[in-house]
C-alpha cells in the first residue's frame, strides 16, 4: 500500500516531512504544526522568467529550499525574451508563504508579477448555489412551477400536512445551523465569519450524500434565541445539523430541540465526532486484540466532542473511562464542574483517580485527545500500556504528532489528511442524515450512533485492517450507504415498535 | 402581431375560449374562471387503444368536446392488437379533469390505464437543490474548501466583516421569508403548505436574475416573532424577500425590519405589485395620451398590494386616487379603518366621495383591481370615462374577464398569461434584487420603486407599444437588466450622497 518511507511501525511520514526546512518555521504556531505544507494554503505565483537556460531551475530550487511544495508549472505566454509562467505552491502558513515569495524574488532573472491565494479564489462569492431542478422557459413551465399550478400543490399540503415530505424539498433538506460561537479552532468569531465553514459543510452534504443543505448563520445572544430560531424554521427542513455552537450552550440547545421538534437534530461536533471515534476504536481494538470491556480510555478535552464521545463509548461497553480537562482529571471531588462534566464525574473514573492528564495516562490503553495543539508530551504516552492506541484529534494541529509518539504506541490516528488513520466527521454525518431523511426519522438517539459506528467499522474487511488502516478513506464510496442503512434500520425498527 | 381573432378593439381571446364547452363548468368556481384550460392543471392519460382505424380520432374528439386542450400524443408501445399512447391534456380544474377522464373512458376501443397529474410530478421532492460550485474529489479540494483552508477565510471575515460580501454567498443570496399567512389566494395555510410557492419563487430568482434564493418558511405566532427570525438570520443573506405575509402584520414587519436590518427587505406582494402596476400604467397612459396628474384612479382591494400600489402612484404624481375595500370607498368619515387604510383616507380621495365601488368608478380613468374573482360587473365599468384603462389583477381569476368589459375600456390588463398585458411581479423582483445586491444596498425605498417602474415602462420602444402591449413579456431578456440598472443607479447615487 505504502509508497512512502516507514518511520516506525505503523507510521508513515508524508514525503514533505522528510524534506522539511526547519528555518522557515513561524514562532507563533507550535512546532508540530509546521511539518507539512497544505493545499489549504496554496499560492499561485505569476512570474516573468528571463528566457535563458537554468532560470526556471533556479526558481524551483529556491522554492524547494524555502520548504514550498511545488505543484503545477504552467506556461502563460512567451513575450520575446521573457517567459510568463504560473507556479502553484503549497505552503504551511502565511509567514511561510511570504518567505517563499521572498525567496522567489531573490532569484536572478525572475520577476514575481503577482501572487494569488488559491483558497481565497475558491471561496470568492461563495461555494454553493441554489439551482432549479428544471428550467423555466415557457409560460407553461411557469404556470406549472408557479402560479396557478403551484396553488394545487399548496392546497394538497394544507389538506394533508404529511404530503410536504413528498411535494417539497423538505424531505431532502438540512439546515446547517450555527451561532458562530465555536467555529473550528477560532472560537466565537460570529455568524458572518462562520458562513464559509457552513457553506463547506453544505458542499460535503451534497458531495457525499446528495443532501440539499443550506447554511443558517444566526445572530443570537442566548441559547433560548437559538432554540426559538430553530423551532421557527423547522417547517422547511427535514433535519437540523447544529454546527460550531459552543459548550455548554450546545448541550441545552440540542436537548431542548430534540424534545420540542419533530425533525432530527444532530450536533455534529458532538455526535459526528463520537461516532467516527468509536468506529475507529472498534477497529483499533480489533487489530490490537483487546475486548472493549477491559479497556481503560483516557480523554483530554471535555468540551462538546469529548463528553459526547465518552458517553457513546460507555454506551458501547468500554470498561473504564477517565476524562481530563485543563484542570486535570474529572472526578466527583471537584467543585468546578459544569452539569455535563458532573455527569462525566458520576459515570466514569471507576477508581476515582485524581491528578493530571499525565497521571491519568498511567496504565491506560487508549488516549483520545479532543483538546488543543501540542498538549501531550511523548513521555506522557510512555506510561500507557503496550500496544497503546492514541487518537490525537485536535485539528489542524494534534495534541502530539505521530512522529513524536513513543514505541509503545501501536496505533496512531489524527484528524489530518496527510497521515494514516484520518478520523474525520465527514465519514459520518452525510450517511447519518441520509438514513434519517430516508426514513423521515423524527429524532436521533444514541442507539443510532452505536449502529452507525459499527457500520463504519464494518466497512473495512478483515484484509483491509491494519495499524495504518482502522478507518476507510473519506472518499471510500462504501461508507455513506453503510451508515445510512444502519441508521435507517434503527429508525425503521423503532417506527415499527411504536406503531 | 396577433394570430388569434380579435373580439373587440384591443382584446384578443385565447383560441380555447372560442371553442369552449360551457356544459363542463364546475358550479363552485365563478363562471369567468372557466374559460381557459391551463398548463397548471395538465393530465397525462396513458391509454390502450384498439389497433383499428379511427380509435385515436374518436378519443381526441371526445377530449376536445369535453373542453380539454390536447397537447402531445406520444406512442408508448405496440402490443399486438393494442397501441399504448400517452395523451397530455390541459384542463381547467379538478372537476374538469375528472370530466375529461370520464369522457375518454366512454370511447369505444379505449381503455384508460393511468392518469397522472403533470404538475404534481414536477413538484415531487421539491423543485430546487443546493449545489456546489466545484466538485470535492480530492483531499486537496477538501483542504481548500473545508478544513484547514476555510479557517483562513473565516479569520479574514472575522478581521474585516465587510469581506463576508466577497468571500461567501451572502452577496448573491436572498431569503424568501414567509409565515404562510396569506399564500396566493389560499389564505393562512401555514408555512409547510407555503413551501412549494417559496421554492417556485427561488426558481424565478435563479432563472431570471441568477440569484441564489432559499425558502425560509417559519412557524410564528406574532409579527414580533417573524421580525426576530428575520433579524437572527440576517448574517447569511444579502436581502430578504418577504412573501405571502398577511396584512396588516406585513406592514409592521416590513417597516421594523427596514429600520432594524442593514440589508434590504422587500415585501414582493406590496412593492413588486406596485412597481409592475405603475410601469404598466405609465405605458397605458402614454398609449391613451393622458397626463398622470389629471388621472382619476380607482382601486378595489386595500390589502398589502392595493395600499402599496396606491402609495407609489401618489409618489409618481397621479392626480386623484380613490380606494375601495369590501365596505366601499375609503374616506375619512369611516370608523372601521386600520392604520394603513387611515393613511389612504388621509392622503387620497380628494373630493371625499363616499359610496360603493360602482359609485367610485363614475368618471374614473383607471381601475386597478387587487381584490377577488368576479367582483366587478360590466355596467360598473360603463360609468368610467372614454378610453378607460382597466387592470383586473386578481389571480388566477380577475375581477372581470377582458371579454366582459364594455367598449369604453380601451386597455385591459390581467395577471393571466393567456391574455395580452400580463401584469406579473416576475417582471420586477428579479431585477430589483439584482440591483440591490450588485450595489450592496442597505435598504429599499420608494425612490427605487419609481425608478424601477420607469425602467420597466421604458423597455418597450415606441414601436412596440399599443393597447395590447403595455408591458414586456416575462421572458423579455431586456427587463431584468433594465430594472437592475435603475435600482442600482438610485442606490449608488445615495451611497455617494451619504459618503
Amino acid at each position: 500500500m505504502s509508497t512512502t518511507p516507514t518511520l516506525r511501525r505503523g507510521l508513515r511520514a508524508p514525503p514533505s516531512f522528510l524534506e522539511r526546512d526547519a528555518s522557515a518555521r513561524s514562532p507563533i504556531i507550535p512546532r508540530m504544526a509546521q511539518l507539512t505544507p497544505s493545499a489549504g494554503y496554496t499560492l499561485t505565483l505569476r512570474v516573468n522568467l528571463e528566457n535563458m537556460p537554468g532560470t526556471l531551475g533556479r526558481l524551483t530550487t529556491a522554492i524547494g529550499r524555502a520548504g514550498g511544495d511545488l505543484g503545477a508549472v504552467d506556461l502563460v505566454e512567451h513575450r520575446g525574451k521573457v517567459v510568463v509562467r504560473d507556479l502553484t505552491v503549497k505552503c504551511r502558513d502565511e509567514a511561510h508563504g511570504q518567505a517563499i515569495v521572498r525567496a522567489a524574488r531573490e532569484v536572478e532573472g525572475v520577476e514575481v508579477r503577482q501572487v494569488t491565494d488559491r483558497t481565497f479564489g475558491m471561496h470568492a462569492k461563495g461555494k454553493i448555489s441554489v439551482t432549479s431542478k428544471f428550467p423555466l422557459k415557457s409560460r407553461d413551465d411557469l404556470s406549472m412551477a408557479y402560479t396557478p399550478g403551484v396553488g394545487r400543490i399548496s392546497r394538497a399540503i394544507a389538506d394533508d400536512p404529511e404530503r410536504v415530505w413528498d411535494l417539497t424539498i423538505k424531505g431532502n433538506s438540512v439546515a446547517v445551523l450555527t451561532d458562530g460561537t465555536a467555529v473550528l479552532g477560532l472560537g466565537n468569531i460570529g455568524p458572518e465569519a462562520a458562513l464559509p465553514v457552513m457553506e463547506g459543510k453544505a458542499m460535503l452534504f451534497k458531495e457525499f450524500a446528495d443532501i440539499d443543505a443550506y447554511p443558517v448563520c444566526v445572530r443570537t445572544s442566548s441559547a433560548d434565541e437559538l432554540i426559538a430560531v430553530a423551532k421557527a424554521i423547522e417547517p422547511g427542513f427535514g433535519g437540523i445539523n447544529l454546527e460550531d455552537v459552543a459548550a455548554p450552550a450546545c448541550f441545552e440547545v440540542e436537548e431542548r430541540l430534540r424534545k420540542e421538534l419533530s425533525i432530527p437534530v444532530f450536533h455534529d461536533d458532538q455526535h459526528g465526532t463520537a461516532v467516527v471515534t468509536l468506529g475507529a476504536l472498534l477497529n483499533a481494538t480489533h487489530v490490537t486484540g483487546r475486548p472493549l470491556d477491559e479497556l481503560k480510555v483516557v480523554f483530554l478535552g471535555m468540551g462538546a466532542a469529548g463528553i459526547a464521545t465518552a458517553k457513546l463509548l460507555l454506551h458501547a461497553g468500554i470498561g473504564d473511562i477517565v476524562g481530563c480537562d485543563r484542570n486535570g482529571i474529572v472526578h466527583s471531588g471537584r467543585s468546578d464542574l459544569t452539569p455535563s462534566k458532573q455527569w462525566i464525574a458520576d459515570n466514569t473514573n471507576r477508581d476515582n483517580v485524581v491528578g493530571s492528564i499525565e497521571d491519568a495516562l498511567h496504565g491506560a490503553d487508549v488516549f483520545i485527545g479532543v483538546s488543543g495543539p501540542g498538549l501531550v508530551k511523548p513521555d506522557y504516552l510512555e506510561k500507557m500500556n503496550a500496544d497503546a492506541i492514541v487518537f490525537a484529534l485536535a485539528n489542524p494541529v494534534p495534541e502530539i504528532m505521530p512522529e513524536e509518539m513513543p514505541p509503545n504506541v501501536r496505533i496512531a490516528a489524527t484528524g489530518r489528511s496527510d497521515y494514516p488513520n484520518q478520523i474525520n466527521n465527514v465519514l459520518v454525518f452525510p450517511g447519518f442524515f441520509r438514513g434519517l431523511l430516508d426514513t423521515r426519522a423524527t429524532g436521533v438517539h444514541i442507539g443510532m450512533e452505536l449502529a452507525a459506528a459499527k457500520a463504519l467499522a464494518g466497512v473495512l474487511g478483515e484484509d483491509e485492517l491494519d495499524e495504518e488502516s482502522i478507518v476507510p478513506s473519506v472518499f471510500d464510496r462504501r461508507v455513506m450507504p453503510a451508515i445510512a442503512r444502519a441508521v435507517a434500520d434503527v429508525a425503521a425498527s423503532e417506527a415499527v415498535a411504536k406503531s
